[in-house]
């Protein structure tokens, strides 16, 4: 098993390289009936599109998806559906070099030691790129959560040392400024910082948070395939996040019980609520109707060209300046991959709950 | 699926309720061949036995380990190997009072969304007593990781606002002290941090640590089941765990690419080796052959005995103090849990990768 | 992964050796709330028990089934629900004897290929105590079914070369028999035919027919995991089966399309029904709302106590004469194992099947 | 889950209907470094191809492969192999009538039941173009075992009542005559046979027989995953199939115990052997060295131009002629198909395999 694929209900499979034919996914497991077409999903691929502002690779992509089987008449049959985004600008340059050493922070050595070589233009299976995949598929989970109710909102909490503030949160300000960050102040800074970066050529860290809202309680599997363990799975297995939180996250470590319990109450209409949210929707691994938060922190874009320190396959150590495209950092493209992995783990949950719950069964046979 | 089986090749399989008969695992992959006995397991599960220390539920269990199948004169047969600890403390306490309201921070709630209804005594299947069957299931994997080399040292990193020191850090004082921080100072100070806590009704949460040695180069599947992505999903799905980190974590969102990035460079023997381990021994969602080093924050214990607020199940808002005996912190107990998960996410990814790489299927078959 | 785990949704693991502590399995998926005590289960297990006629073995079992969790107030929780039954004739036989060759037509030789070494005593892993696992489930999954309305029929078809005859068909006469043939006459015919292999010291195979009302039409994945496919799986999985048929089977691949082709029409109720049924229930993989018909062909129990040939390992060509409890033919206890088998397959398909069809994933959540 | 995967190491997935863009098919956890190019597998897909004699359909179709991923400089890179054959010839028939009602014999009807609707162009997800999918993936699986000395034999071994006869037993006569049999008068016989089909607007069933050589004693995993029991679901997998069969198969329920049982004995050189075959080289679910040997039963094409009775959607009781482009014998087609199922299995089952053995964990990793 070679991991390319996510989740048992809804499941995908990705495949694809930087500089090959392609990216794709293939979706098996969707619901028949859902209203679907390459429109949907290009909205989504369009928001971890390259060469959208400055702070993000030149690259020139369309990223046009187009959708291959398993839709009829407009909508899903139930059947898989293979979605393909063809790359139009595989630079024809002299990857001679880059095959030769080890890139610091990349997968370069890794994959060489796991598999005895590697497709090195570009990073191969490593790149960026390898996340259209998970875009285009977690785009047609987003539609099915939309069906019952379920929503995100995902942004850019920080960049470096900026970070948002919350008196300042505006969610309509997250589409206004290029590094999606929900605080026009804490935008402009990161701005400033990023410049910087790029001066000296260098890169930045983020953290990206999203709340998904709308999630019924009770989503989520006891022990093993707890709603916040698959959804830190699913967060993880994004290439350069180094950290995950849900709700409170680390603070919860250095909280007490009376600070961290969330009182629950009925409100004036009877309504189960809790008085605040230390947990972030997740209780014992089942969502508990409340909003759900999660973070996850990525590492600095490790493509910079500032001269590094590093070894070639001779047995040399080398320095080297890793040449190309590259973003100064990758948080602003990664937050719709963040909530695309949200979505398909969602999805994947809810299709799991379906058969969990007392006289569902029955009554759905029956019925 | 309801989600009580984790792994692939190394899968577990774990049963039981905090006040039903016994809880257990079975282990279904283990290699043939492997020497195993009970005295292994019960290494590992007397490190998180309860009443052990004042700051331990007086809870009495032996949680002595019974292997039921799948060894044979003192070997692994290759067949799967059940293990069960019957509980002997069944308190046969009043669990009425329980069983009309939810308690906060506490998986009451969420379980009745679920499944209608629940087994209140305890906590059910949602009371740390479930960990056993992970930490049973997590020796025996350690054991045969141990036959490659492959190491662990786990202890708490912080309780409430105590971190360990840096400077202080002494293996040799896990141990020593009940709260198995590596560092003396720091334990005193937790210690009385904690006794404030207890006078208080209140509770802590904590951090703990974990390092792996000699991991092989090469571990991990690129993409969806990178090994990062596995062992935060591993660890995450330990009851009351709110944050997950790899090598810098959150701090590596903060960092820039020339801090972050670890150059590599040949020793004088010629063997690879990285200056720095800013990633933790994971690049590219695969091992380096660097120390991995993961960290999980645990939100306070939710059983305080001071007054909360929360409902009963007949509509009515209500104050409560939760009665049973509990630990006022969970790390100290937890970090053998976290280790087992660790153990259990490499074994099975070892066993994942013996068949990726290149040649490994011809040379095998063809000896 | 050593397959002991069967199913997606309702997923069962088994453990356990013949002489051994005992057997046992695990459930985990099976929805919350079914009504469920250790009587269901244990009437199936008293239809495999040994020892109920001279043509079984005479090794002497209760088979008590002990349920060790998952089950609270006499419902189902939606945990996982442990199942146990230990052994109590392990008779303290010498095995040196056995342990130094391989029996023909028994799995002796392959498990030593496979693994190095093997539990020789009775078989291990693969003696046909193994079935308990699946028998204990399978009792669960079938308590499940009915609540949907669906009921199996499963009888012994043939015993060496006595086929029961339509003609004569009568389902109550599978009880009334020792050989569980719904023909009084076969049945006479069949014991006089074991009757002479059993003074010969030889032993009969036979065939199993199993028939499954109620399921409604729509169960079953396309491609891979077609009802059908994973029927076939689940019977052939179940030690000494060798065929296995749906519906017309064999026959199927002799006929013409005019002949086979099931004509479809409306009652006089309007409910589309077919005029024949050689498809045995099943178009394309998924169900079509017939009776599903399959049938099992089991060979001869290898063990029998006439001279035979085979090899030590010390490397020489031997005689041997298999000593031991053995039953002359397997299918009369094989048939509930069938049964179980069958029903563990529609458990999980239709918990599989509750996401798959249009809308309901939204009705669902949405009600 | 909406099965169109298959394999646990070595994974496929599916995707494609026959008059949408094209069918393909995705590799996850093909080990690393094996050659593999398009002509590979295009050799497969080949025998599969419709309009090759006047026995199978006229449609025109290429089946041209075009592989989209996971091959670098000529060799696999151990990352998910996408292929994809485009369809031609999508005729643009006008399918309103075949809309209307349910063919007998299809899945049109169970589809409708499952999904709610269908594409109904061609069988969409059900028609046989399905299987190239299976082909294409099945060839790089023989591919890699053809690395460790395995190969394969496949035939028609009968078309309706016209078998193969095991005197004239000729492997040489499969690919010179259309109908693949290994017997040119047994094809000779069966020609005339399909030629009064033909005329009588009719159609045959057929037995595909498949002989695996080569394979080493130890593969399959015992209980619930034996090799025989995941042959079987491979193998029933393909639309049409209503028969297995292991070794003696059927005939194997007629047999005694000293007739049926292999008898061992060390040959000249020492090494173990079984006299005869009658378990089709797997015992206890775990292949013994001998061939395996496996067959399977076709129903006849249930596409017939004959009337036929059934009803459309509007409630009536109708007759059709089934109009369209259909071979009036699928198996000379098939046994492609078959095989590539069995080379899917055995390459997902000696990967997992390799894990299991005694030592093999330590040795792998310390080398």
């Amino acid at each position: 098993m070679s991991g390319s694929s996510f989740g048992t209900h809804f499941k995908i499979t990705t495949w694809g390289e930087s500089h090959g034919m392609g990216v794709g996914a293939v979706i098996d497991g969707c619901p028949a009936g859902l209203a679907l077409c390459e429109a949907d999903i290009q909205a989504y691929l369009n928001r971890r599109k390259p060469g959208q502002s400055k702070f993000s690779t030149p690259r020139k992509e369309d990223d046009a998806v187009q959708i291959q089987s398993g839709i009829f008449e407009g909508r899903t049959t139930g059947t898989p559906i293979s979605m393909a985004v063809y790359n139009k600008n595989q630079r024809s340059a002299d990857y001679s070099e880059i095959a030769s050493y080890y890139r610091p922070g990349h997968a370069d050595y890794t994959f060489d030691c796991k598999y005895g070589f590697r497709d090195y233009r570009g990073g191969g299976r490593s790149s960026a790129r390898e996340t259209i995949g998970r875009v285009a598929a977690g785009a047609v989970a987003a539609k099915l959560l939309e069906t019952a109710g379920i929503g995100f909102l995902s942004y850019v909490r920080s960049i470096g040392p900026v970070e948002i503030s919350p008196e300042h949160f505006d969610a309509d300000e997250i589409g206004r400024n290029p590094l999606y960050m929900p605080d026009a102040k804490a935008a402009a800074k990161a701005q400033e910082y990023l410049q910087d970066c790029m001066k000296a050529q260098n890169s930045s860290g983020g953290i990206v948070e999203c709340i998904i809202t709308g999630v019924p309680a009770g989503i989520g599997e006891p022990v093993f395939d707890k709603l916040d363990a698959q959804l830190a799975k699913a967060v993880f297995s994004i290439g350069a996040v180094k950290g995950f939180e849900i709700g409170d996250g680390f603070d919860a470590a250095r909280a007490t019980g009376q600070e961290n319990n969330d009182a629950f109450y009925y409100n004036e209409n009877g309504v189960l609520c809790k008085k605040t949210n230390h947990a972030g929707g997740i209780l014992g691994g089942i969502s508990d109707g409340s909003d759900i938060l999660l973070r996850a922190a990525f590492k600095p874009t490790p493509s910079i060209s500032a001269v590094q320190e590093t070894v070639n396959k001779n047995g040399e150590n080398i320095t080297v300046r890793v040449k190309g495209r590259h973003d100064p950092v990758i948080v602003p493209r990664a937050a719709v991959v963040v909530e695309a992995m949200a979505a398909l783990t969602l999805a994947d949950l809810m299709l799991a709950d379906m058969g969990a719950r007392a006289g569902s069964f029955a009554d759905f046979y029956r019925r």
